[in-house]
C-alpha cells in the first residue's frame, strides 16, 4: 500500500510553534448562540506567526476549513513529518509573509482540535457533551474568533482569509464586524450551500449516524464509529476532487495487481486511495464535529442571515476589500457561485477583484501549492497594507 | 412526509404482463465466467411485450440499468400503483412500439429481481449464496441474455437498447456477438467508468459493508444491513441529479419547517428526499446485489476485454448502426465520454448516429419522459425495421 503525502513543504517555515489556548464565556457571561441557546464557557485554540505591530495594524486571520485546525504553518516538534496544513503559504518570505505580517489562526468552535466541541467535557455533566453540544453556525464561530481578538486588544484586521467554509467565515466577518476588516479573501466559498453540496453533507452524516457504534453521540468511552466516519470522509474527499483530477491521478490503474480481483477486495488505485483516506481520518477527526461542522455549512446563508434573504442586502453592510477566488474545476463550490458573491459586492460599490484560477484539482485545489494563487495573496495583502499605513 | 413519484404514466401502456423465467447451464453444463469460474444453474427472469415475427426479426431487447428490473412495462395487476420502470418508452404507438416491435426485457445476471444473484439458494448448500456467488461481468450479464434468446429461436435482434450499465451491456453485445444485432442504442454509458464512477460505486460499496448486519454477505436469515444500503442508495441518487436539477428540485427549500431545527433532523427538501430514497430503496433491493452489480459496472471496459486496451480495436467487432445518446448534464457519464465512444466506432467505418440532448436532469434524464429521445428511438428503430425486410 503505497502512502499519499498531499502537501509538500515549500520553503522557508516559520519554525516551531505552540497551540495557545483563549478560554472565555464564563458563566454567568455566556455566549448567546445564533440558536438562541446560552453557551459556556468556550476556549477557543490558536497559534499566530510573525510578530503584532505597535499599531496592532498588521494581523492576518485565517480561517480554517471543515477538517483544519489552528496549526496553520510550522512544527510543533523538530521531528514532525509534516509542517501546518497551510505552511506553503504562511511563512517568512511566503505568500502571507510573517516578517510583516502577524498571522492568527484558530480552530473553530465545534471541531475538536483543542476548541470547544461535542468531544469537550460539559461542565455541568463531567461527561463529554455528545450532542448535548449545541449545534453551532458560522457566525457562531465568527463571534468566538471575535472574543479571541478581542482578548489580544486587535481592533482591527488586516485581513481575513480562507477556503471553503473557511471563505463562509471570512464572508461573515465582513458583514458582522464590517468595521474590524480592513480586507477580505474569500477562497473557493459561496454565499450559501447548493442542494447538490447539502446533499453531499447529508449523506455522509448519514453515513455516521448509520454506525451503530455512533450511539447517539454518545461514543467517548467506547468504540468511536470509525468505519461510519471513514465513509463519511471518503464522500467528502470524491468532492474535493475533480473528474479531470482523479482521471490524471489515478484513472482506471490496478492496485498493487496485475488483473482483476474478482471479489470485493479494491482493485482500483482509486479505491485503495479512498479508503486509506478515510481510514488516516478517524485518527484524527471526531464524528460528532464532522456533524456539527457540516450542518453548520449547510446552515450558512449570508442573505437569509444578515440581508432579509438578499445577499445584495447583507453585503450593503460590508466595509471591506475584497479579493475572491475560484477553480475552474470545483464543482461543489463552482465558479457561477462565486461570480454570484461578486456581482452582489460591486451592486453596492464595494472595491472586489475577482480570479478564477484554471486548476484541475477541484475544490482541494486552494490547498495545493499555485503560484497563481500565492502571487494574488501577496499583491493583494500589499496593496492593503501599503494603503492602512 | 410528501412521496416522491418519479415517473409518470404517459400514454397507453401495454396492459398486463407476466414475469417469466427461463433456467440455464443446468449442470454439468455450467457457464464459464469471465473470473474463469464455472457456475450454474442460471435463471433470467424476463417479460415479453408485442408478438415476435414470423421471420423472428422484429426483436428488441431492453437492456435495464443498477436497479432495474424486467419489467419495462405494463402492469401485473390491474391494481398496481405503478407500470414497469420504462412504460412511458415501451408501448402501443410509443417509442419503441409494441404494435410493431417484440421487445424482451431480462433482469441481469446478479440481480435479485427473478433471476440468479446472491440472493438465490446455493444448490450445494441449500443456504442463499451471499458471497459464495462468483463476482460477475456486464460480458456475463450478456451471456446469461443471449441463452435466453438461443432458447426463443431468436438469431438476430432488431435492436438492442439500454442506459448507463444497461448501455454497457448493449456494447457489450455488439462486439461479443455482433452478428447477432442490427442495431444499438447506448443510452447515457460510457465503454469504461472513470475514477470518479468507480469512486462514487466504491463508497456506496463500502456504505454497505460497514453496516455490521451485512455480517460479510451473510444476512438473509437476520437483519438485513438497511442503513448501510440506504446511505449506498443515496450516494448513488445524487450522482443520478445534477446541480441543476437538485436547484431546480429542491433548492434550500426547508422541509415542514418555517425554520431551522438546530439539531440533526432533516431540516432542507433535499435531505428529506434522499432519506426517503434510502429506505424506500431497501425495500425492493438486495445489498449484496448492489454489491455484484456496481462492481461488473467497474470492471467494465470494452477495449480492455475485447481490444487489447484499444476502444478502438473493441470496436472494430461490432457490425451494428449505432444510434448513441448523452445528456448535457450527466456528469457521471459525461457526454465527453460518449464523444469518444463515437470516435472509436466511426474510426471503424461504423454507421453511427450521435445525439446529445439538452437536459438539466443529469444522468436520470434517460428515464425521464423526453419527447426528443422518444422521437430519435422511434425514428432510428423504423429506418433499420425497414431496411431489414
Amino acid at each position: 500500500m503505497s502512502e499519499y503525502i498531499e502537501h509538500d513543504v515549500n520553503g522557508v517555515s516559520v519554525g516551531l510553534v505552540k497551540k495557545k489556548y483563549h478560554t472565555f464565556a464564563h458563566p454567568p457571561n455566556e455566549i448567546l448562540l445564533e440558536s438562541g441557546v446560552k453557551f459556556g464557557p468556550i476556549t477557543i485554540a490558536y497559534e499566530t506567526y510573525g510578530a503584532l505591530d505597535l499599531k496592532k495594524r498588521n494581523a492576518v486571520l485565517i480561517e480554517h476549513a471543515l477538517s483544519g485546525d489552528s496549526h496553520a504553518a510550522g512544527y510543533y516538534h523538530p521531528d514532525d513529518p509534516k509542517p501546518g496544513w497551510w505552511d506553503i503559504m504562511v511563512g517568512p518570505g511566503k505568500g502571507i509573509d510573517t516578517n510583516r505580517y502577524f498571522v492568527i489562526c484558530s480552530n473553530i468552535l465545534g471541531s475538536w482540535m483543542g476548541s470547544t466541541g461535542p468531544a469537550s467535557i460539559n461542565p455541568k455533566t463531567g461527561r463529554p457533551f455528545g450532542l448535548e453540544f449545541p449545534v453551532v453556525t458560522i457566525g457562531d464561530m465568527v463571534n468566538a474568533q471575535k472574543a479571541l481578538l478581542d482578548s489580544m486588544g486587535i481592533e482591527k484586521l488586516l485581513a481575513v482569509i480562507g477556503g471553503s467554509i473557511g471563505g463562509m467565515q471570512v464572508l461573515e466577518w465582513c458583514v458582522r464586524y464590517p468595521d474590524m476588516v480592513e480586507a477580505a479573501i474569500p477562497l473557493a466559498t459561496t454565499t450559501k450551500h447548493s442542494a447538490l453540496a447539502i446533499a453531499f453533507n447529508e449523506v455522509a452524516r448519514q453515513a455516521i449516524m448509520a454506525d451503530p457504534n455512533w450511539n447517539n453521540g454518545d461514543y467517548y468511552n467506547g468504540t468511536k464509529p470509525n468505519l461510519g466516519l471513514a465513509v463519511a470522509r471518503m464522500i467528502g474527499h470524491i468532492t474535493y476532487l475533480s473528474d479531470e483530477s482523479m482521471r490524471l491521478k489515478f484513472g482506471r490503474r490496478l492496485q498493487d495487481k496485475s488483473d482483476f480481483s474478482f471479489n470485493f477486495d479494491a482493485d482500483f488505485q482509486v479505491e485503495s486511495y479512498l479508503r486509506y483516506q478515510g481510514r488516516k481520518f478517524v485518527d484524527r477527526f471526531d464524528a460528532n464535529s464532522f456533524l456539527y461542522i457540516t450542518k453548520a455549512g449547510d446552515y450558512y446563508d449570508l442573505g437569509k442571515q444578515h440581508g432579509a434573504g438578499s445577499t445584495v442586502k447583507a453585503f450593503s453592510k460590508a466595509k471591506a476589500k475584497f479579493l475572491a477566488v475560484s477553480y475552474t474545476s470545483d464543482w461543489l463550490y463552482p465558479t457561477y457561485q462565486s461570480k454570484d458573491m461578486v456581482k452582489a459586492m460591486k451592486k453596492n460599490g464595494l472595491d472586489v477583484s475577482f480570479c478564477e484560477i484554471e486548476a484541475e484539482w477541484g475544490h482541494d485545489a486552494f490547498l495545493l501549492p499555485n503560484a497563481h494563487l500565492t502571487a494574488l495573496v501577496r499583491g493583494f495583502l500589499d496593496r492593503v497594507y501599503r494603503e492602512v499605513r
